[in-house]
């Protein structure tokens, strides 16, 4: 059963994480991670999973949905990074 | 009191909001704000918010914190976007 505040979450977490699109987008585009910083988007990603083992500890939908589809994104610009440097 | 997964929640909230400070101290410092988008900016400033308040019903100390810092860090980015444009 979904109450109102876990739309609220689920609406706070398409908008954050739609707000991470255009860089993966962009990245895989122009095949250019110059400007990424691979120790800032390794410890984001350290900090996503954290926030995923967090959010299953509060049974919270949002969370656990919006972590799964930033670390993924995350992790595809990591590799991306690794490939084009 | 501070329970062992609300530590993994502030460690989380740490990295992840960390991961966003180069962003405005390289838009504070150039005074350039060309390559951000606006929309994109608005979008997540309102699902930070949005996050906050789900955090709030939650009771989520880690959300609360980890939001009101990264709304804040968002705001000076608008700001500086609408200043520079």
């Amino acid at each position: 059963m979904i109450d109102s505040y876990e739309i609220v979450g689920l609406i706070a977490a398409i908008l954050t994480t739609s707000a991470f699109v255009p860089q993966v987008v962009k990245v895989w585009r122009s095949k250019s991670t110059e400007s990424l910083s691979l120790t800032m988007y390794l410890a984001f990603f350290i900090g996503i999973v954290l926030w995923l083992v967090y959010g299953i500890h509060l049974n919270s939908l949002a969370m656990i949905l919006s972590n799964i589809v930033t670390g993924v994104l995350a992790l595809i610009l990591i590799i991306l990074k690794l490939r084009y440097k």
